[in-house]
């Protein structure tokens, strides 16, 4: 039987940002963009996470229109065959999404804090 | 042209706290709740959504499940019929949801400003 406090910390933030016109930044694109930068490729970075190249390529091209600075860029060739890595502005990005993320996280933590004691442990539906 | 001050105004959170077990607790919940306390029947907040009866009085269930005490309580007969409100403990969770999420759109605000000068006007993918 897990205790309240340990309820209440599994309670976690599924965030997404909303751009406008239908286009959202959410736990997905930034989860692909950290597999990205661990594996450097597009490809590899979407069979991490389960997706197809083309679903992985969309998601990045989505958020390559979001701003005026892509957060991706591609090499071509080179003594490594090329490959895919965030832009320096890529990175900020990524950083901002995920420092949202934690704040979110601390703010479940305190505003449902007080009700903690009537969480109950969720059942599959 | 919007500036970036409008554009990065414009950024807004779509929350959803994930309870575990594939139950989550976001903003098409919360209002849902908002249309039960405003129209005093499942019905007609499912109505007010465009949802059907069904799902709302499912998306209500699910959310009685996450505590030890109901969300949301429906009074039977009476001069007016009966009708269906948010428990104290109901508006309770509303509330904290509603503060989380009003502190994930400052986050936003405030994690963003760097990078809101990047901002581009999105379009309709």
């Amino acid at each position: 039987m897990p205790t309240p406090e340990a309820r209440l910390a599994a309670l976690s933030p599924r965030l997404r940002i909303d751009f406008g016109a239908g286009v959202r930044f959410g736990h997905g694109k930034a989860d692909l963009l950290d597999a990205i930068v661990e594996t450097g490729s597009i490809s590899a970075a979407g069979r991490k996470l389960g997706m197809s190249y083309r679903r992985a390529w969309l998601l990045v091209e989505e958020l390559n229109t979001l701003f005026d600075t892509p957060v991706v860029m591609t090499s071509a060739g080179g003594a490594h065959g090329g490959g895919t890595q965030l832009t320096p502005f890529g990175h900020q990005v990524l950083g901002a999404f995920r420092q949202v993320e934690a704040r979110t996280r601390a703010a479940i933590g305190e505003e449902f804090a007080p009700l903690a004691a009537h969480l109950l442990a969720p059942v599959t539906p």
